[in-house]
């Protein structure tokens, strides 16, 4: 089970995430490719961390939206957004090759996470996007109740999928991540360590409801905010470490 | 003795340049990558375009001033500037690999072109930049009475370079271009062909206190702004063909 | 009846639109504030042209999307329409000031016009940004079937509306514009200034489905995006001139 | 002897400065208008900050550079520079109305800052854009050994100054800021203290060559960018108080 972290998250003199604290403790790295964060010179320092930490590389496009975060649902057309992932995908992919490096997926942010997740129509436009690309790239998507008829979608095309999950979030019945704004939508340390075991052990979660919920995960989404983030991913690592 | 000519140069709504009508007649797209002019989706369609006219393609990247379309010079620090270039050269060179295009050369845009020419010490950042693309790409500039000298450091940093002419500007004793603002700096249509038969039969030009320059010039630089501009290009052509 | 037109929508070195030619014939320009279109020497020289001609002005602001045009739907939270309304209003009623002129309305752009029309709450929380300004200003709408309960919503809050109608678009039964994307939505040059003709005479637009929907409209939207354009503005000035 | 320090200069998600922390201890508020820094939300929020602190609000102008945080220079023509003041100097000055709040000056930020006090024809195209503002603002610049010419130019445009002095810099000679990037331009918390009581007793600093240079400051510029420089404001403050 790896930990992902986004990453490269500042901008220009604005410094978001705490990337040189958090880097030795992940395995893949989702890097803001310039659009709703990051720029030429954030992109290149944290390749360089990446390197330096031997952490895979992911692609972290988004929305056109740096002012909103790329928080905001935009109403893009299909072809709009093949253009868009196309382009922060290779503007990363070319950066990381100067360095040797090789991009292996693309994990969507913000607003297009949860549009990708919320509509199939959005969601095949994404595959078409990561399957129209020259070289073979991974799509990092939620891990839900649905899994089983991404990865047949995902095959059709001919792309690998990462599932994802939360180690900090409940789930509903659907295996969706309550909306923050609910109580009880994030998880307490103690809790988090429990959802990491019984993801790693039984491949369940406990949805708000209380069911056991199947939940096949290659990789944990992890934080690096602040300091407390970072003691929690730690904790996880260790949890994984020994289970 | 090539054509290339600034493409791809119009921005989500707003259109610049006759691209599809100038496109047969060049040899060279010189296409921009977002910074000053472009977007994915006019990157898209300019590649689109080239390839359906098997014209090279370069990367044309510039300043990030997009409200002054690249011609304001700006003090960036070489580490930015070594950045700002990977990113861009990037982003089109992998939307070009998408459709099984290669790209070739790097032609700077607008005031960082200008720069370029005029401070040795941003024009050996430019070296710098595409010495450590991982992958070959030519520099295309101004064939100047220094070309000689540029071509050494080029050699030095193991970079082709391609030395661009312009057909409809009156070059000044140094083999640089006559400020627009200058009576005179822009050619008539006569003194245009009469330009390029000198380009290439004695490679010389003829400036404007009336001596013969030396230059050797691997490629003509035309516009495609207009229908005069385009017909200029078709009389170019001609000539070119003719000699 | 009085005729009002988009303008100032060129950025930077991109021109869009015939703004020194429509400007003579129309009595409201509805001017860009920089977020989907112009920027501060736009709007400058918009305010300039307008003056010339004494034409009454109105600020044009939109979502943040200059890439999109504004024509792309964007979740914000009411905060942060209200600031980016605020922003754009204030932006250009300085400008205007310092010109010795008065804003006198606001019409928003694109989809956010759209939202406004189609979302209650988006027209509600509009209301809300247009009251908090320190000086009175009008919002230009669209005259649809719900004109009656948009007044009185505008009158508890204080703010006087201008109703719109358009001359070259078809209706339909609720009093909103045919998708442009379907068949007939656009008029033709006949059916338009039979359009403006039984606005003016009887405040009534016939449907798609040929019934007659009572609209009353102050003003009507023109368009100044090329010459065929411009004629019919002439045309449509002649009618109302006429009747 | 007022304080004051640049505010707003957060953006988007992300959060620059300990504005709520310095607001207390300060007279003057420097507020970014969205081209360096800030944007809409910013701007309401600081804003509200000052009017809750009764601090004074000026406008705090940039050239349009959010990457490289208005600190590169840029070749604006005077046309250029002219429309950007006024546009971002509206935006907030009409914000600020909004909250029956009254913009009093404009100080310039970063590299326009440094330009104009470096280039006489960019400060007299500031001098301009002040004086042409439909309302009397102060300009905010940098007592220098040319104070007195300054002050000059600008009664000869009818503009009023507000000369500022630094608390934790060393001067020139000629009355300028030493480099940041020379050893001993940034002076330590007792020198700090020293140059604020030489000010403000003698209206003199030691430069670095040990001259008294008679500097008659307005007011003082300080940060609020951390605890530390939170806590030298208030230092600053006691010995204002005590003097």
């Amino acid at each position: 089970m790896k930990l992902n972290c986004d990453l490269g998250e500042s901008y220009g003199s604005w410094t978001m995430g705490m990337d040189s604290e958090v880097m030795p403790f992940i395995d893949m790295a989702n890097i803001a490719c310039g659009f709703h964060a990051g720029d030429a010179d954030v992109m290149h320092k944290t390749l360089m961390l990446a390197k330096r930490h031997q952490v895979q590389i992911g692609a972290h496009p988004s929305y056109p939206d740096r002012q909103g975060f790329g928080r905001r649902s935009m109403n893009c057309s299909a072809a709009e957004l093949i253009n868009l992932l196309h382009y922060q995908i290779a503007a990363l992919d070319g950066m990381a090759q100067i360095h040797g490096m090789q991009l292996c997926y693309v994990k969507p942010h913000g607003a297009l996470y949860n549009d990708m997740m919320r509509d199939p129509a959005i969601l095949a436009t994404v595959f078409t996007a990561i399957a129209s690309y020259h070289k073979p790239l991974a799509l990092m998507l939620l891990a839900t109740a649905k899994q089983q008829q991404h990865q047949q979608q995902a095959q059709a095309e001919g792309i690998d999928l990462l599932f994802e999950a939360f180690a900090d979030r409940r789930y509903t019945n659907e295996g969706l991540l309550m909306p923050r704004s609910k109580a009880g939508a994030v998880l307490n340390e103690a809790e988090v360590l429990q959802q990491v075991k019984l993801l790693v052990s039984d491949a369940v979660v406990i949805t708000e409801s209380g069911q056991r919920l199947p939940l096949q995960a290659d990789t944990l989404c992890v934080h690096g905010d602040n300091e407390a983030a970072i003691a929690q991913v730690q904790s996880i690592q260790q949890v994984l470490q020994a289970s």
